[in-house]
């Protein structure tokens, strides 16, 4: 096995967030899931978008945070993705490129266009979204490049782009490429609902040791062991994965590998402006250390940091020096 | 003269900000005048985005940013501007609108696209900007509703759009329209370039009469009069217009009003992040004194008080309740 290129390369929806501030009231009336992630068709897209006050773009998508975060540490990555070739289309593509992460996948025709996501965001911080998914649910299995995945450490897919056919079918074939290259299968659950719809697949693939290093926030882990609470959830599914990450918001997080298990508090920030993006960057600050042969425990503190510097503004992608806040943080 | 529906209606670019922090060598690099803004065809903004490390998107245009100002702070307004009919056309008038500003100019077909400005901004926070026009300069004098340009208090008129010829025939056509209801005209001279294209247009209509409230900075000051420094550029306008406004940076402002002086210090703020949209917002502020019958010195004080808002944090358009904001300042 000859040492790869890419530290790691992700599957996930290209999405380009629009965010507004808005009141509690606001959810309320819009009829949303405070905290929630909800797919939205096109006709939702408008009249939420209408409702929404004077909102900023920003690039998104769940993998693609989590690789720019790794970019920014100094990880090398790869993207692969669905845009349409539309002007949201071009700010993805531009944001991911200028952030080092290397992006090929053609775009496809701007019918349906490049996905976005509407965030609400609520005066706690609490981020609430509605997804059009767009072109991003059509990523085919031709688009994948296996000689690319088989040239990467890690294979990061994200749960949420589980749910459509297309791109369920290329992750299963990018999963094959990268057990095939003796390459590890990282998977973060991302939402409830995928979980309601594909827990089953999601456990074979656990059965199956399809999926080496699983992230999972609290509620994930109990919706997919179907146990009663965190701990029992946990050991149920921690001797079924190499590591088992799973973050608990502001009470911080918890990893299991080999036996050994290690916590870490939340970083203690002044003010949480914006969830969105939390559990990405930590998934990147905790893979970077796992990459680079951190301990569990500095690893798990390492994606603490990153969560809590994407928290500290509007956006889901990284502002300050991700590499040097770890280094001074953890010094 | 019938009491109007609208505060202010202004014409202006209709423009989304592309906007990226970046180091003062890229500035160099790339061949940019720290600070100023260049107009950019479609090849030299493909050059520059593809230099421009991860961006936000966020929307702008000078006299846009003034009137999100004027709206947020009770005004009400309306806006005359050119999209296309894009992705970033769409972003622009929502934002407009969710801002609770009138905006009913058609968007043209998506060629060219929407306005866009690449901005780079330097850890000192200075701006440097690099427009490309696209659609915005093909603003017909057809697209201008002469009855809702009679139904304002104030017509706000941005130099930027002196420059191209279309916009320039509308913004004429404006002026008369204001003036042959009694309304004000007001205009902000936007830049030195626009001022060394069009000077001689700018001291004409002043001499005629046909601008009664004038924005500009000490440097726009100088060059419009060609004199040596403020001082003599404040004397040899001041008679000229009803209302002189000129702002000075970090040295706040002096307007001048039927023979009155009045000058405010710069509201002092903790961390400049971005000064985009200090002038716009500036206007902003005094614009919104002005029309509610403030003295002079209150005026600018809210002016001071609405650009501090906009240069601590990125973008051109205000994040905080500026209402608020004056009503504890002022107090």
């Amino acid at each position: 096995m000859t040492q790869p290129a890419y530290d790691v390369i992700a599957i996930g929806n290209a999405i380009v967030d629009v965010m507004a501030p808005c009141d509690d009231a606001t959810i309320e009336r819009l009829g949303m899931t405070r905290g929630g992630m909800m797919l939205i068709d096109t006709e939702q897209a408008g009249a939420l978008y209408d409702a929404m006050g004077p909102a900023r773009e920003i690039s998104g998508g769940s993998a693609a945070n989590t690789l720019a975060g790794l970019a920014q540490l100094g990880a090398k990555c790869a993207f692969i993705g669905q845009v349409a070739d539309d002007q949201l289309g071009e700010v993805f593509a531009h944001d991911i490129r200028a952030g080092g992460i290397a992006f090929a996948t053609p775009a496809r025709p701007a019918d349906p266009p490049t996905a976005r996501c509407l965030i609400f965001v609520t005066p706690d911080g609490q981020r609430t979204m509605n997804t059009y998914l767009g072109a991003s649910q059509f990523l085919p299995a031709a688009a994948l490049d296996e000689s690319l995945i088989a040239d990467a450490a890690v294979l990061y897919l994200e749960g949420y782009l589980w749910d459509p056919e297309e791109p369920r079918a290329a992750m299963r074939r990018a999963i094959g490429a990268a057990k095939g290259a003796g390459r590890k299968v990282a998977f973060t659950l991302s939402d409830g609902f995928v979980i309601d719809r594909h827990g089953v697949d999601f456990n074979a693939l656990i059965a199956a040791g399809e999926i080496d290093i699983l992230f999972a926030n609290e509620h994930e882990l109990v919706a997919l062991t179907g146990e009663a609470d965190f701990e029992a959830g946990l050991a149920a599914l921690a001797g079924k994965v190499q590591v088992l990450v799973v973050t608990r918001s502001e009470h911080g997080a918890v990893a299991v590998a080999g036996g050994e298990r290690a916590a870490v508090a939340a970083e203690p920030i002044e003010h949480v402006v914006d969830t969105t993006g939390a559990g990405d960057l930590f998934a990147a600050g905790f893979l970077f250390g796992h990459v680079r042969g951190k301990s569990l425990q500095q690893s798990l503190h390492m994606g603490a940091i990153c969560a809590a510097e994407v928290i500290s503004h509007f956006g889901a992608r990284p502002e300050a020096d991700l590499q040097a806040l770890v280094a001074e943080k953890l010094s």
